[in-house]
């Protein structure tokens, strides 16, 4: 059966997350039933990041095994056709051996996350931001991610559902961007790694952002952090800031 | 009374546009209504900007009459907490003067419309940019637009539905950023003027729209902007790319 990978943007607002339930709309559950208006099913797809409900993705990965042969430009197009109107877009498709998986192949995640420091509530950014009152300062912030950089037991920073064997983890970068707008600023945290543990980058950012109010010391992080214990962790931000934004592969599958 | 002017924004998708109306949601009627928690009406304010069904505002700029002396950041505060959840914020509220008027003051509109191209439909974006499929030629449109800069009789560019008592008005700025995005590009036109007619600036875009796509020429645009004849121009493009983004006042009011 030939194998393809699809390339994904989502609103996640709408979406009990990424995979499939019983009775709640899930992302995975949009697509497979697009791909059974292209060929009978059931179908069952796999993604590199499951993400929780109300994530978003700019470019989450996802395989799916057909019968025939489709132009993957074709069957891009035909997905998109019988997604609408759900906000979930292909935003490329490519043939793929039958030895890759889009889980189990990835060698690099990328997530933003996109928090808002204004007084007036966002509109058109509504459920596409984390939204705060105060600036907060962003060199603190740095100064407290710059201890959760590189090799870590990040059990303070997971939840207590996940289902990793290990806790621990190799964060190859954390950058903070620190963006004035003409109301307000907005700060976009950009966070690399392998993989992540479940709820470990809404642990880091909400833990970040207390840094970023004052509440804590920039110190307090690497104290967080040697803890190992969830107890010790900020609050876990809300979803709507997140966004899957890239998942890297050995090859790029939809390079070529 | 002490007079007050409001910078908004809002998103337009759920209303039938600026103006207050007897059976259908504008943005006037949410913000007056929202005086009406604070004070006891009836309100009537008046706006830079009568904008349509579906267009955006970052910056539009209102002025009302209430009768407490309100502290300005409390004003915009109290409007906020009244306006939920309707996608309207007051980003500055100030006090003026009674010779100030939102509309009648303003020497100054600025527009911009978003446009992006590409195939895979738009999540995020959805309701906040005109998509077309294909890319544009950002230098053809740029040229075509050239024609359109400075005093000219905009009869092609007008709504016959506008009231305004002249067709003559100053284009002072009309750009066009070509951005690259991960998937398609986007093309957000920027323009100011003293005032714009009924649909000038749908009416400008929508025929620079045809001018990237290659069906007319550059030098159409001089043609029909000479031929001072509705039927002469471009097809009018969808309001939801479209954002009034500032207002100018001889004093800014909300400054200092």
């Amino acid at each position: 059966m030939p194998r393809y990978a699809l390339k994904i943007e989502y609103d996640g607002g709408p979406f009990a997350g990424w995979q499939r339930q019983a009775a709640q709309p899930s992302v995975q559950a949009a697509i497979e039933a697009a791909l059974g208006r292209l060929e009978p099913g059931p179908h069952t797809i796999a993604a590199a990041g499951r993400t929780d409900a109300g994530v978003h993705a700019t470019a989450q990965v996802a395989h799916a095994d057909l019968t025939k042969n489709w132009e993957p430009f074709r069957l891009a197009e035909a997905l998109n056709w019988h997604l609408k109107p759900a906000p979930v877009a292909i935003l490329a498709a490519a043939r793929v051996d039958e030895g890759f998986h889009a889980r189990f192949s990835a060698i690099e995640r990328r997530y933003t996350f996109r928090l808002l420091a204004r007084r007036a509530p966002a509109t058109h950014d509504a459920g596409l931001v984390w939204q705060v009152l105060n600036p907060l300062d962003a060199d603190a912030m740095r100064a407290g991610a710059a201890h959760l950089l590189g090799h870590h037991d990040f059990t303070t920073f997971r939840s207590s559902l996940c289902q990793s064997a290990s806790p621990i983890k190799t964060l190859d970068e954390i950058r903070i961007e620190d963006i004035a707008l003409p109301h307000g600023r907005e700060y976009r945290f950009h966070l690399r790694a392998r993989s992540f543990l479940h709820n470990q980058v809404r642990s880091i950012v909400g833990t970040l952002e207390r840094v970023g109010a004052g509440a804590w010391a920039p110190g307090d992080v690497a104290r967080a952090l040697a803890a190992r214990n969830r107890a010790a962790c900020g609050p876990v931000c809300p979803p709507q800031g997140l966004y899957l934004c890239g998942v890297g592969y050995p090859a790029d599958p939809f390079r070529g």
